[in-house]
This record gives C-alpha cells, structure tokens and sequence, in this order.
C-alpha cells in the first residue's frame, strides 16, 4: 500500500486560486492560425468578429502575446463559489490496479454544471453583462456547456438561449431542466426555428444532430438578433484561456508538494479541458523548461488527432462560421451515436491542433464499451461517477498506470476528471444492461467527409 | 456587502476531520426511550437485535454513556474520498436577500450518492463485512441512502439489496442505474417478493410506498436470508453516532474562524442530518456550556415534530420492528407523494424526539411550493441545485434571515445543506411548469392513525 503522507485531496486556499489566466499562445512559436473570413480567405479582423463576439473576448480571441491576463474580481468572486477544485490523489485506483505509479486528477465535477464549463462560462457571460448586452446564444452537446452558460447568465441576469445536440436532449432530458430552473430556453438541434436549421434536416431528415450544426444555429440567431451574441464552451483561444485556471491550479497543488508528473492526460473535445490542464505544463515545455508527456485521449468514433488531416474547414456543419485551422474529420463529418456528447465535433482547437502538428504531445483513441468498463471501476474505487467525457482520460490513464505495472516504473500520472455522469444514466443503463456498441467510422466515411474541406489560399 | 474575511468555503485539513464520532446521548440526562420487543412490551436486549442488526451496530446502537466513539481507520479512510466537506459562507444568498444575516451552510453533498448519507451507509458496511457478513438489505427513499449503501458495499465487496419507496423508483429512474452500476439490486416498494410487501398491497392497491413499508419489506429478506443483516440510514442512534461527523466538522470550522452560531437548522426525515449536525452545539447546551437555537424542519405534509403524538410505535408499516418512542402520526399513516422522498417517514430519532419534548430544539414545518421557490432561488445565487430534502432547511434559513433584515439583527444562521437535486428533476420539472402542489393532511387523516398506535405499558 502507498504511503499516503500526500493527502487525498489537496485543496488550495482560496488565496492560493489563480489571480490571472495563462495565454498558452504567448509561448508558442508556432502561433496557431488565425481565424479566417470563409468569403475572403483573409484573417479575421476585431471588427469583423465583433458582430458575433463580445468585444473585450474577440481581444482574447486575437491576442497571442500577453502572457497573463488579469482575472476580473466579480469572476474570482464567482470562482470560489466552485474553486478551487480538489487535485485528488487516486489510492484506492492505484491499490485496485496494483500499479506502482501515482496517480492524481483535477476533479472539476463539484457544481452543478457538473464539469469544468463554469469555468469560461461565467467568464463570458460577466464580459457580455459588461458589454450591456440582452443575451447570448450557444450550443450545448451533453449539456454540461449549456447547464454551465445558463447558471452564469442567471448569475448576471442575461438571457440565454441554447441549442442542444438532439441525441444529448433525447437521452438527458433532465439536463433541460436544470437549464430551465436556471432560466434558460433550450432547443434540441437541427431545429425548425433557423434557416440553416430547416436545411440541414432537410438534407438529413433522421440526423441526431452535432455540434457543428447546433453552433451553426446558435450563431445565425445571435447574428440575427439585436443585443445578441453567440458564446462557445470550447474551441476557441478564449475558452483556452478561461480554462487555464484547472491546469494553474493544478501545478500550484503539485508544486506545494514538490511532485513532478511525468504524463499529463486529457480527454479532448473542442479542447477546452485538455487545453485548460495542460497550459502551464506546456508553458514551461515551450520555453525549454521541463518536459512532460501530454496525451490527448479522444473517441474512437470521431478521431480527429488519430485519423483526422490538419488543414482550414468550418466549425460548424452549416457553413457560416469562419474557417479556422486544425485537426478535422471535416465538417459534414456527423459522428455516430456515441454517449460522449462533449467529444462529438468533428474539429479541434488550433492551439492544440498547432501543438499536435509541432510534435509537443501525443494522441490516443479509445472506444466506448473499453471507456465505460474504466468509468465503472473508477466510480466503485474511487467513488465518483465520472461523465462519460472525463472517463476516456480515465481509461487511458489505467491504460499507462498498468503500463507501469508491466515496467515496475513509479510514474507520476495526472488526468483531468472533467465531470460527473449524473445526467449519463441512459448510457450507464445501457452499458450496466450489455447493450453498447462501438462504432468505428471506415476511412472511405472519413475520406468522404474531407473531400469537402472548403479550398483556402495558403498562409 | 459583507466584508469578506471569512473564505467562502472553510475546508479542513485532513489532520483536522474527527477521529471519533460524538455520541450525544451520553450528555442527555433523559435518555431516549429503549427500542421495546412489541410481542413483551420489555426492552430489546442485544440479543433480540442481533439477528436484525451487525453485532458491532447493535452496540453502538445501546450504548447511551460513551461520549466518544473511535471512526475506524479504514472508514475514515473511506471518510478521505468525499470529506471534510465544506462549510461555505452563503455571500450571494445573504445579499441577493439584504441581510443582515450571516449564513452558512454545511455541504454534504460533493459524492455520487449526493448527501451526507454515505457517512453512515460506510460505517454500516464495514462493520457487516468485519462480522463476515454475506450482505445487507435496506430501504430507500430518495434513493440516497440506496445509493450511498451500494457505494460502501462495492467498496467492502458485499451484498447489497434495496427496497426502493415506489413513488421515488418511478420518479427518480436513474437512480436505480447508479445503484445497479454500483452493483446493488433495486426493488420498487410494496413489492411481490416479500410476504408484508404483498399484505400492503392487498390492503392498498393503488399506494406509491412509504418508507415504511419498505422497511417493513428489507426487514423480513434481512430475517430470512442467512448471513444478510438489515441496515438504515435513518432514526436509529447508529446513525445519529455515524453522522456526528457533520456537526464535529462544522463546529471544528466555526471554531477556526471564532464563530458562534445563533440559529441552526436543519431538515428532519429520520433525523439522520439533524441530529448529526447539531450533535456537538446540543451537547454543549445540555452540557449548559452554550445556547443555541436549534429548529427542525419539516414538510407540512408530514409534520412529526409540530402534529404528531410523542408514543411508542412501530418503526415500519408492516409492523414487524422494534417499537421506538417518538414523535410520530402513526405508523399507518402514508404521507402524500411529497417530492422530498427522504423526508415522507411517519415516525423521527427517539435522540431528536427526547429532545424536542424536553424544550431543546423547536420544530417548523413548510409547504412543498414554498421549498421550490427557495430551492430556485438559492440555485441561481450560490450555484449548487439543492435537494428538495435540503431545500426545507433553506426555506426556514431564508425565513429566519428575512426577519433578522426586519428586525436589523446580524444573527448567525448555519443550516445543514444535505445534498444535490440532480435526481429530482420530475420534481423541478412540475415546478418550473407551475404544476406543483401542496398537500397538508386534515386532524381527521392524522387522529385515525394515531389511534392505531400499539398498547404499551407506561415506563
């Protein structure tokens, strides 16, 4: 058994949170592309984005050189009704898998969105209520997104509208109405209420939709409406940058105890948590610091670092978003069924994408029977039951700490547990009933998907 | 604004949580009543219990002079995973109300079985799996104490069978699969399978349960099933003991900051949560060391405390338990399908009950629409989406606090914040959609059951 001198949780004082967001992207030399006008081929100017944006987080969208900004005190204030968030130490696992390598995760499960959305989420609303602004629209996949935005809009009093994937609605019907007690409207997408909407179920009657169409509609009804904007919960630099609190207070925890990780782990969507936990770590990799492995876990049924190409395409199913540069299966690219809602879009943050391309961290694909058996002895050992999302990092965390078991290597593993599966019953029944399946889309699927990638002028 | 010295979450250290559970009888000079074998009308001896109940508990469960109780340390290991829990200081309630008040509240609900339930439930399991037991059997009402004994007996590696009250089966579906995840078999209550269960249907055909009757239900499989035991989460003074661990933790971080409540309170189903939390400020005011207020609070649907008879009566439907001396309507009495399932109990803690009748706490009851108007309300201002159990407790807090902004008093109020809504959805959903209603039994309805109380010969 560990000697278990290191707590369980280490919990950071609320003096200890983070007072300003880390800006990956200032220690990149190798920027991430920038955003660019799919009419014009050109970069994407403040002015351009500010119809969708709110202002000061086009600012952040478009500056990739001021290493930290400060974070606004009403955010803080908010922070630390859910912050810090405990670094857990994970014995009963590690005893489970008699592996001698120490594993630890950044739990962002303990609110009610239930993960780390809050974390941007109250970021951008606080920027949108300072804008005077009437509302925002999104998009929301499992709903963690959605739950998170409508809880930071009731927070300042803004309108919030949201456009949930249908498969997520369909199976989490609760998830409506905790953004409903939470005051916000919430539509299943493809939906008949926007024109992009009305044709995409046109061209797939029976789709169960993706995120790229739900942003598409979320954008054209900020886009739409006066005293509007569109926010995302992932992707963006933005969002990168809000989540950098998970990975800063991670590293002040695992510095307080002098520990040094030797893999960091997270599953990837958009790139929103895995981009949040690994900043500083890549920070000091960057600058020639300290070296990690970082390893981005995704689905087997939408592999964008494992079998996706690195190239511009749109984030959005529907065409009207601006092409951004990254690791893509193509935007007409609908992935199947799968349970994971928050790792079904078909493209990847350009920071990530950009740090894939130049080689700074690794990429592994797992499927979804193999991912909820890891999330079912997580839950029995460790006592939380992790969101279908959080248990890919979980699986490929057990997948290196048995390596470790084979090689008697004591290595130190960090994975980011980005929420709970409270509202992923339907998926569990099926899993706990023997009903799940794995998909696998076939290369022809995937080469199809990007053939349609639209033609851009090269930088 | 309130000045904000004070953190918004006090955590423990490690080092600080409670090395022993407080034991409040051995401080009251009158004791509560003993449990009476309802066939001699003589108190139950350990003997009498121990087919019912582990050998270790039935101690536990006699002993009214210990003052302190060593927690195991495999338990306060298990303790490790989900506390100390925090005590958070309610800044956005107080101002979103223009309080004078300083609230706090005791979260008990940062674990998959989302309540402060998962105290006792490890308690209970390790001491059936030191006595080599096969598995255990019990009730659930909301479906937390279910949930938090299949935690503990997957950890343990036991048995694990739960009567779930038949209106929370069908209103709460997912939480069966979190208990079947955690390996647990899940009954809906009055069921076929027992002989009491099949009586009660016989009787009321149409009846959606009570925790009585699937009391009654897990008592007889306990009886019936060599090396099975049966276990509750609620009323026994086991539990009362177990969860001490609320109110040392809380008053631990009181003490820290110097602060002394002048309100505490709490939601009373068994008085699992009540008596655990004022465990140690009650022992201080019948020490005389300090005075406090304490209130209970409970649904008006089924008001124990502020209408019920203090008499010996049967703990379950089926009155096939020991008689308990309490506050009760009558063991024939089902409570309406109030949404608080954990708090639809006819009877309460012969602990809470002694203490009541002796002039040491008070006792309000609220309405179920008036406990949703203050669940929502405290949703959007700190974030967490509460239990509609816990929800009664913030109802009263918000009421006491409303009137220290009458009367301009800086009282300080702590309630016990029990646990997590997010498997009362059903719940919020008629809620949101202006569909609840209140339900107050007539003096009629509550004078015939209590005419039924058993015959038992004065003490």
């Amino acid at each position: 058994m560990a000697d278990k001198t290191i707590p369980y949780k280490i919990y950071l004082s609320e003096e200890d949170m983070p007072k300003a967001w880390y800006n990956l992207r200032s220690d990149m030399k190798n920027k991430p592309a920038p955003l660019l006008n799919p009419g014009t081929g050109k970069p994407l100017t403040a002015e351009e984005l500010s119809p969708i944006f709110c202002e000061e987080l086009v600012a952040q969208e478009l500056d990739d050189t001021t290493p930290f900004i400060e974070i606004p005190e009403e955010i803080r204030n908010f922070y630390k009704m859910f912050r810090p968030s405990p670094l857990v130490r994970a014995y009963c696992l590690e005893e489970k898998l008699g592996t001698p390598a120490k594993i630890y995760y950044k739990f962002e499960g303990n609110n009610t969105s239930g993960s780390h959305k809050l974390n941007s989420a109250i970021a951008q609303a606080y920027y949108a209520k300072k804008q005077g602004l009437k509302g925002v629209t999104t998009e929301t996949g499992a709903g963690q997104w959605g739950t998170a935005l409508s809880m930071a809009c009731s927070y300042f009093g803004l309108d919030c509208k949201v456009y949930m994937v249908k498969v997520s609605y369909e199976q989490k019907p609760f998830r409506r109405e905790v953004m409903r007690t939470y005051g916000a409207s919430v539509v299943p997408s493809p939906s008949e209420t926007t024109e992009v909407g009305r044709k995409i179920l046109a061209e797939f009657p029976g789709t169960t939709g993706s995120l790229g169409c739900a942003i598409s509609e979320a954008v054209e009804v900020a886009t739409k409406n006066p005293g509007y904007r569109y926010v995302l919960g992932s992707v963006l630099n933005q969002v990168l940058l809000h989540q950098s609190v998970i990975g800063l207070e991670t590293k002040t925890a695992l510095d307080k105890y002098g520990i040094k990780p030797d893999i960091i782990i997270g599953c990837a969507g958009g790139g929103s948590n895995l981009g949040g936990l690994i900043a500083p770590f890549m920070g000091e990799k960057l600058r020639g610091e300290a070296d990690y492995r970082i390893i981005a876990v995704e689905p087997a049924s939408c592999p964008r670092f494992t079998r996706g190409t690195f190239a511009y395409d749109f984030c959005d199913t529907g065409m009207i978003c601006p092409l951004a540069k990254m690791y893509t299966l193509g935007s007409s690219f609908i992935p199947s069924a799968n349970h994971a809602g928050g790792l079904r879009f078909h493209g990847m943050s350009s920071t990530l994408s950009q740090l894939y391309h130049d080689g700074y961290m690794e990429a592994t694909s797992v499927e979804q029977t193999s991912v909820f058996e890891a999330a079912e002895m997580f839950a029995r050992v460790e006592g939380i039951l992790p969101a279908p999302e959080s248990s890919h990092a979980i699986r490929a965390a057990i997948d290196e700490a048995l390596k470790c078991k084979e090689t008697g290597e004591e290595k130190t593993i960090v994975f980011g547990l980005t929420g709970t599966g409270y509202f992923d019953l339907v998926a569990y029944q099926k899993f706990n009933d023997g009903e799940m399946t794995d998909y696998i889309p076939t290369d022809e699927e995937i080469a199809a998907s990007v053939a349609k990638l639209p033609k851009v002028p090269e930088m």
